[in-house]
């Protein structure tokens, strides 16, 4: 494993990252691939070291690969979410971590709504931060593991063209994956409803196709984005589901347009027959692959975190 | 530990299974009642390997009884339920168990009141499924637990008259019990109101009774099903609570027509004082032995499923 | 490590033990407060050994301490809250003890609002009891962080002068620390709103101050208590929060006529700005130490009750 370059105590967003941070990170992560296709999947990297998992948005998949990354590194987890937490007694969510804190935590893995807050935390402690998504901010491990597919996929990031496509306005994996692409070469194209792309979202340095044909017909790389039916009043922005579907999802006509290779992913959940039809969901996308790979890229970011570097502690 | 004649991936019901496979499940389990009586409970078998409980009904023995079977195996495990999971996003079970096995997973443990899903679900699946109770169905663990501990009390199966007394139509234990005791030998009859017996159970080669006295006169073993209160319109198919307990209710008047050595079994929880009485519970049921067999009978079940046989792994 | 003099299975509360006994327990915490601070805070100690959280009311700091302590002796955990547990299905909570106790678990770690349960939980299983707050009555491993946290910065507990500010009544923080303080020989003062101050608690061996500058002055420790407002309905007791905290809130005007070296405490989540301001809670109060600390005795206390001593079992 190869630590060196690595020098910070959170990871925050992709914002915050240099091409070779996430190149770091990437390199690792291929490493914990190969560990988690062995017989027994576990290292003792991080016997006796303990993470906190604060969830306080629902989650499967997000949470359970944190969960596990943690664990298969032989870390102690201990999980604390909003229905069974002090949040109750009207303690303050800066209080809670703190105590957490107190009790010799490692690493704290935050999911909120609000966007910022894992910011706040890791200016706050001395123990290191993930964060697990804020809002519509940054989910920064969505996006490493996107350009980890990626880069396995494709065998490189640089001079691709990735089109992302649904509500841009309101996805932090979408905010994550424009600011990690960008770094690493790719060009991009976002796509949606005018309603659901945000105002002069150029001066990220994508451009913008409000027809879908058109982000396709190019593409090495088309990254659905789920409609978040839970997230805000989707019927002020859209005109109907039907409607989203029938102008921006992606079905087995449309990709007739495409590249042979285009690589199709999602981060799931999926709205099978909305933003993706279930026969391309299941026979072309990668969305599996980006599961198994999120595992990988998630034990490489808390390796790298707890900082084993100046311990010369060795993985196997 | 004999893990010879295991073959199978899945543990669905024992509908699906030999005499000889749920004998093997018996032996190993065996094995296990004897390492969990030890001062170290905990065997290093499963190191490494990770199994998910997905509980999408309310349970606490059963939940905490896999859970801890799996520790002692020393696996890694990881919960969901529904109330944390992505179902709130609209995410599809199946596609929820794809992305839990997406993690390398391998094993699941579902329980889910729709009857069939864990089928549903081992078709679809690589890792291994373990049916924890699926709706009316079957509940294949509790009629291994109570297999066991009929064994384990009266010496042997084949012969023995077995009575299941209670709400037979709606309970997945006297199902399960029902497949389970016939391959093994037993004579068995039903008993309960007219209303809770399932047309044509002869067909499944059992006796009707509908008087309890009957039922209990010849047994060597007592089944008691709990009133399952909170699974359906009780009203609506028995008179009343009182007039139940008067009619098939467990209590001392009633047992000294039967058998001195009479087996008193429940699969709990117990409603004291209206299926059995506190009494019954107490002094002479084998309730918290069923329960502790429980515990060697799931770590048995995951072994076998976990497949060990092809890797020469050894158990201590 | 000494365990020489321990021989009891259960910590119910600090009435029931010996000054020997508290500091036997001080004394252990000592030295797991030294392993918290090593790089891997992880020992042997119980591994194989199954302890179960029963949590039945919010809680996020004892449980999650409770569980770091467990997880750190090497312990497996099992925990269990309302929500998830049968009882939703009605079953009594000594049933599923009873039922948990079936599954070879060694300690119980149990929060309930009814007092006394951990008492009659105790009395009937005969793995180890470890009460974790219930009701308004006791909850002894706070009381037991409080005296090692005042004993670690004072050098002693004999003949220092405690007040104990706020809803006497209704605390059983308060209830274990007057125990525990007494039985170590300090000078107790409680202060509050009349209505808070249960009557005749003179009996208990302490002084009432109805006017928190007199709490104050001669204070060597000052511990305020949580206006617990979600306990009971604190309309009907005191008349307003304002009124409380000009009446009782400590600010840095009132700490003016303390002594310079007052030991100011809380055992969390502090409610800012109305028993205790923010400024005094963050600049000058241990509270992040508490907790610390907690974590140390509450490794203590399991260690104990799992009596390695026959076993000679050694720490490292």
């Amino acid at each position: 494993m190869n630590q060196k370059q690595w020098n910070k105590k959170d990871l925050l967003g992709l914002e915050d990252l240099s091409r070779e941070e996430i190149e770091l990170i990437l390199d690792n992560a291929q490493s914990f691939k190969e560990i988690s296709q062995r017989e027994v999947k576990k290292v003792p990297a991080l016997r006796g070291k303990t993470i906190a998992l604060l969830f306080f948005e629902p989650s499967t998949r997000t949470r359970a690969s944190f969960e596990l990354a943690a664990k298969r590194l032989s870390a102690d987890t201990i999980s604390l979410s909003s229905s069974t937490s002090s949040i109750l007694k009207g303690e303050s969510l800066l209080d809670s971590v703190k105590n957490i804190e107190a009790m010799s935590v490692d690493l704290v893995i935050i999911r909120d709504a609000s966007a910022g807050l894992p910011w706040q935390v890791a200016s706050r402690i001395a123990a290191g931060v993930i964060n697990a998504g804020d809002g519509c901010h940054e989910h920064p491990t969505q996006a490493l593991l996107d350009l980890f597919t990626i880069r396995e996929k494709k065998g490189k990031i640089e001079g691709l063209k990735v089109s992302i496509v649904g509500d841009i306005a309101h996805s932090r994996v979408a905010r994550s994956n424009i600011y990690g692409l960008k770094k690493l070469g790719a060009e991009i194209t976002v796509c949606g409803p005018s309603t659901l792309i945000p105002l002069k979202i150029e001066k990220m340095g994508v451009k913008v196709a409000y027809d879908i044909d058109e982000a396709i017909r190019e593409a090495d790389v088309l990254n659905v984005l789920r409609i978040q039916k839970e997230r805000y009043s989707i019927d002020s922005q859209i005109p109907s589901l039907r409607e989203y579907r029938r102008q921006f999802g992606i079905t087995r006509e449309r990709l007739r347009r495409a590249s042979k290779d285009i690589l199709i992913m999602h981060p799931g959940p999926i709205n099978r027959g909305l933003e993706l039809d279930s026969e391309i969901a299941d026979v072309r996308s990668v969305v599996l692959e980006q599961v198994t790979n999120g595992l990988a890229v998630r034990m490489a970011v808390i390796y790298l975190l707890t900082g084993l570097l100046t311990k010369q502690t060795s993985l196997t």
